[in-house]
């Protein structure tokens, strides 16, 4: 099929939808946020191209420290709803149970499936963004999306997000094993 | 409900599939690769955490350049089939028809709905893996997904890839739109 060449842009992948949570003025914030993604594999590293003017990235940058938050399909709400306020403006600490792990400055969404402590490795200032790189050193999940102890992605209904229609998305059905269905290519 | 705390590790987010491509010997080479992630808004910056003893990964190096590949949830085989083997043993140059733009080091494959040209800017080690960081310079899109000169995500299928499932799984419904859903929430 023919091909046109469009405006660059952050429009190539699909992407997590996540709520990032500091402490900021001694109290938890969360902004949401979908440039996410894993960077390393051992230790696992999760990097978070965030713009440093947001009241979280104070936090981070102050603690060292954040939390991801994943939330469910039904809670998209909310989740859009701290992507619409600042921190500065609204308490968002009120929003939420939270709860902490061994980092004091990655405060949890004790509502949320899925949430992991992270301690701030670097931060790479990429112009509009700074990527917040930083090892995941704790996992934290609901007993209700786990089989044997593992994160089941068919028990956890996460939220995806796209550009350039700034949509959220549902995951959908599980396709196919990796480092396997490729077996069947003619070699 | 209650909190299981589990193994830290790269479980946290879903990922999109990808190819990354390069040339490495004079000839292109795909690998498979899910730890992909935008991390700039403007100019589009997206990252990818690849292990740096790759062969695809020499060619990032040599020529500065990589091509992000987005298959089609029918092109699942093809695209795990070059997880499964090395460059070094496999001339996967064969598999695919490949054009090129702007950066002759950015081999794109011509059936994949949607292909980016990415120009290095850093290397970031982080043990396991090599972050390279690149901006998206171009894009290319089939018209068949295409709404408006804008990707639109009713129309590509994307596979998705979860850890520690190993799992390619199909972008599921439209949810709602970002910045917007939110306003429900109780102020």
């Amino acid at each position: 099929m023919a091909k046109r060449t469009i405006k660059p842009g952050p429009y190539i992948v699909p992407m997590p939808t996540v709520l990032v949570g500091s402490v900021v003025d001694g109290r938890p914030n969360f902004m949401t946020a979908a440039f996410c993604g894993i960077a390393n594999y051992q230790p696992a590293v999760i990097g978070c191209g965030l713009n440093p003017t947001h009241r979280t990235c104070r936090g981070i940058e102050e603690h060292g420290a954040f939390s991801i938050n994943v939330p469910s399909r039904d809670q998209v709400v909310v989740t859009d709803y701290c992507g619409l306020v600042s921190g500065d403006k609204v308490d968002k600490s009120t929003l939420f149970e939270t709860f902490t792990g061994s980092l004091p400055g990655a405060p949890m969404i004790s509502s949320f499936p899925l949430t992991a402590e992270c301690r701030l490795l670097q931060s790479v200032p990429l112009g509009q963004d700074t990527l917040y790189l930083a090892e995941i050193v704790a996992v934290h999940a609901e007993e209700g999306i786990l089989t044997k102890d593992q994160v089941d992605w068919h028990k956890l209904h996460p939220l995806l997000f796209t550009f350039p229609d700034a949509g959220y998305w549902a995951m959908g059905e599980y396709v196919a094993r990796a480092w396997s269905v490729g077996k069947q290519h003619p070699r």
